[in-house]
């Protein structure tokens, strides 16, 4: 059974160090477009995306999580922008879902990506000039892999298979 | 710029009526592999997935939701299983990423697929025998789809470009 898709999961790794070397235009509205295209409950997509390829804006949003420090060193920075994420469950979950699109949609392209928690979103909203319905509960970066990218995960790995998965009941 | 998971976000659409035929396990396997091998923060990998092909056992999980009567005729339902999905956000986000890791693979075979939103936890882990500690906020349906795949989306789409993509800043 092949997937090119499955190929991309089983070979993503977080990439948190990236070259200098700024994206072109067709790969960064490919991956806003990813995000934009990906499905949520009752078709609601609650999100909107800030994408920040200016150095200092990186280096501000990367002071904006403990985590977040790769955000400084990305060639793009993408805002997740979002109402109340605890209003409902599919919030998170839906933003999940269209973070997964852009980050493999990128690593099609080798483009690698980490996600950052960010722990200070007013300070965040502030720095974008984001409305204060809105917050910022993630960012993620992206860019070209510092390192190769084909070297084997670095810690731990995934749980193995019949640790996780259950057939018809636990 | 060509990327074949792009073009499986871009096509793909919700399906909620399937064909009375039976997933290969060499499918099934992979659709739980894309889950079990996402990534997540931390790497906690925050879930279990119980997949689920027994016809009753998915007629009892379909009455679990208000919009979850489709799970009664998919061929393979797959539990997402977790501790407190309130506990931090990052939880819901990270199911997310997984369920999307797992409906592309899907996509990419040709197999359809929609979400399901629990609003009976509590029935859900009993008819799958779940421990206490665990609930099941969401259940995926998988299957060929019922109609043809190349039709166009029903409702509304997505929002515009420049509706939810900004550059810079808000």
């Amino acid at each position: 059974m092949k997937s090119q898709v499955f190929e991309l999961i089983r070979s993503k790794r977080a990439v948190r160090r990236f070259r200098d070397e700024p994206l072109p235009e067709s790969v960064v509205t490919l991956i806003l477009e990813a995000g934009r295209l990906s499905g949520s409950a009752k078709n609601r997509q609650p999100w909107h995306f800030i994408a920040v390829q200016k150095r200092e804006t990186l280096r501000e949003l990367a002071a904006c999580g403990a985590f977040a420090g790769h955000l400084a060193g990305a060639a793009l920075g993408v805002a997740l922008v979002t109402g109340d994420p605890f209003l409902r469950l599919t919030v998170p979950f839906d933003l999940g879902r269209a973070a997964q699109s852009m980050m493999l949609t990128a690593w099609s392209l080798g483009v690698g990506s980490v996600m950052a928690t960010i722990y200070r979103p007013d300070r965040a909203c502030d720095i974008l000039g984001v409305p204060p319905e809105y917050t910022i509960p993630w960012c993620i970066s992206f860019g070209y892999p510092a390192e190769p990218s084909d070297r084997p995960p670095r810690r731990g790995g995934r749980r193995a298979a019949d640790e996780v998965i259950h057939r018809e009941h636990w």
